[in-house]
């Protein structure tokens, strides 16, 4: 396998955006790449788009060829991927396949959702589809009910408390305080949390990630090329992914996720690195309950500690390791598609030294963990300065 | 990139299956599969699922995962990749691509399109989602009105006859009653075609693919370690994917597909043949007129030249070319996801000598061509023995 690096980024602010549509926002992210790359176009021979659910929200699939038509690029070979909540995840990974294998040069990768001013679309039926539509959510469970079971399963195991998954959100605001791209730039208390209205008990509206526009893109290139492009290449040391159920009612263990758990320990291995030489991680927290999952799932506290490590202060940036910088999901907000992208913008950008007001110090490793639906599919990547 | 090679296939029976779902089809195509390359399941390290609307046709999403799941084989990645009607050729092209590029050592690449008896879902909306949404779908284009569109100006401009379009219809269908997976065993005559009901004009319903519930799927390996597990293995020895504007009025030629022209060129110069090696070949025949674009387009025939040449039986079984031996979209059926596989799946039974009472003699060099919508996406694959 060939070596593969990340030359470009960008993405569009996450917002409720009313004015602009699917094909804006992807629009404007990719283009951002390119530019952030130093590249016209000419030379892209390769496009993945990574996106949820546009045939339910927007009446469209097709948006690999999409992508690359109202980019201009055509006729370089485009193609969606999906899965769920990780699409943006999956996207990179089959980018970094693309180039890995010798076979594309230069290739985009983006990943796009637009949720909100969508009329005729069902939001929450089309975001049920991550999950088992036979088993789950015809029968009438929600996302918010069944990361709620994880919860409640969690605080009796391990005695994880409200007010700790509270802490995870005060956190995230403060970061997203921080980040010009982020839905949510307002600082929050533990009672704001606390005091929020219940979507399913314990998780109130503060514990939850909203619903957003955006979009955000990257440009790979093999790693031996990648420095006559960029001053500051990042290379992708580890991509690994793997799958669990849907249903939640099929697993083990309702308070650890075992595709996290498989593709971190095949990330680790690939980059030969441990939790302790991660610096900065972008992960997967849907809800409050999810953050504190990711950081016991992906080694970084020991099973339990999730929660007790949120509320000491353990993730907060510039920390014992520093979470969600970008603000995460619950903050930076969570247009599905585009997460796992995002994900990777902001570990490029902690790398690279470019997190005005939020850098991590010495940042020398990151990490990025998407997921998908409950659990179902989980990826993992790790990067690095190659310069 | 590693030589890669298919060393197992499947499928299920094409047609209105009513006592089966989504999850039933894709397992038994899974399944088959696996046994045709004598394996377990626990070599398997990597899965890809072509699928165009699950989540329009029955709520779901996620189905990469979900094929983990159903096929028993957690925590193996998996992941959905969808270019409309192409999405089994993108998902074919992403498991050579895993595999060529070193990462994975033993793919299952399926397809699968659930699409009768599925209750609240607009089968013909869904459908219009591989189209331009905004430009054509919404305004009030149909999918067979796109077509009739190529179909008129090919006849304005090459003379091409409803006859000769129906000619194709009635090949299909002698193919299709030689192969027990076909939707339509039925022989037909030109008058069948031609006194059937117009759809959109010059298309009558014979002119047209039906709706259909179906999968297929493929076991992939590098080259080297296929020979150990297959005694047929079918090397892959081009994947080539181009992608043109999803919307028709975009585009420089109504009578040709500049996506398939792309790919193929691409095909060709990858495994070092030209079109008159072809001794085989399953192609994209949504509606007859496609058939007839794409042998022009693919190089079978010159430009103009495909009525005329479908006419005077020249692409039949064992003729100058053997053109869709399964029956095409047409005869076989067309579950959306599942076409570009079960095409591989016809492949590859050909190039073994094991199409029962349809065998192509003397078949060394096949091909595959997978379009998506009305050719925003073109994918085309050469295989040959590895043996």
């Amino acid at each position: 396998m060939r070596k593969v690096a990340i030359v470009g980024v960008g993405m569009t602010r996450f917002c409720e955006d009313w004015k602009r549509g699917f094909r804006d926002l992807v629009l404007e992210a990719g283009r951002k790449a390119l530019e952030d790359a130093k590249l016209s176009g000419a030379e892209i021979d390769g496009m993945y788009c990574g996106t949820m659910a546009p045939g339910r929200l927007i009446a469209q699939e097709h948006a690999g060829a999409l992508l690359a038509d109202w980019m201009g690029l055509n006729p370089v070979p485009s193609t969606r991927v999906e899965a769920a909540c990780a699409s943006g995840g999956v996207a990179l990974r089959s980018g970094f396949l693309a180039v890995a294998s010798g076979y594309h040069d230069c290739v985009v990768v983006g990943g796009v959702e637009k949720m909100t001013d969508v009329p005729g679309a069902d939001v929450v039926s089309a975001l049920g589809g991550a999950g088992d539509q036979e088993w789950e959510l015809f029968p009438g469970a929600t996302f918010p009910g069944i990361y709620a079971l994880m919860a409640r399963r969690h605080m009796l195991d391990y005695g994880t408390t409200e007010e700790q998954m509270a802490s995870v959100a005060v956190k995230n605001h403060l970061n997203g305080s921080k980040n010009k791209y982020a839905q949510y730039q307002n600082v929050i208390t533990l009672d704001t949390v606390l005091k929020s209205k219940v979507v399913a008990s314990p998780l109130k509206v503060f514990d939850c990630s909203p619903v957003t526009d955006g979009a955000a893109a990257l440009v790979l290139m093999p790693l031996d090329k990648a420095k006559a492009h960029s001053e500051m290449p990042i290379e992708i040391v580890a991509s690994a992914q793997a799958s669990d159920t849907l249903a939640l009612h099929d697993r083990k263990s309702l308070t650890s996720m075992r595709a996290t758990e498989v593709a971190s320990k095949k990330a680790y291995e690939m980059a030969k690195v441990t939790p302790k030489d991660i610096s900065v991680a972008e992960v997967h927290d849907c809800f409050t309950i999810a953050e504190i999952l990711a950081i016991e799932d992906l080694g970084f506290v020991k099973k339990g500690q999730g929660g007790p490590a949120s509320e000491a202060g353990k993730t907060a940036l510039n920390s014992d390791i520093s979470i969600n910088t970008s603000g995460g999901l619950k903050a930076c907000g969570h247009p599905v598609g585009a997460t796992g992208i995002k994900q990777a913008v902001e570990v490029t950008w902690q790398l690279r030294g470019q997190a005005n007001g939020r850098q991590v110090e010495d940042c020398d490793i990151g990490l990025t963990h998407n997921v998908g639906g409950s659990g179902a599919t989980a990826v993992v990547h790790i990067m690095k300065r190659a310069y």
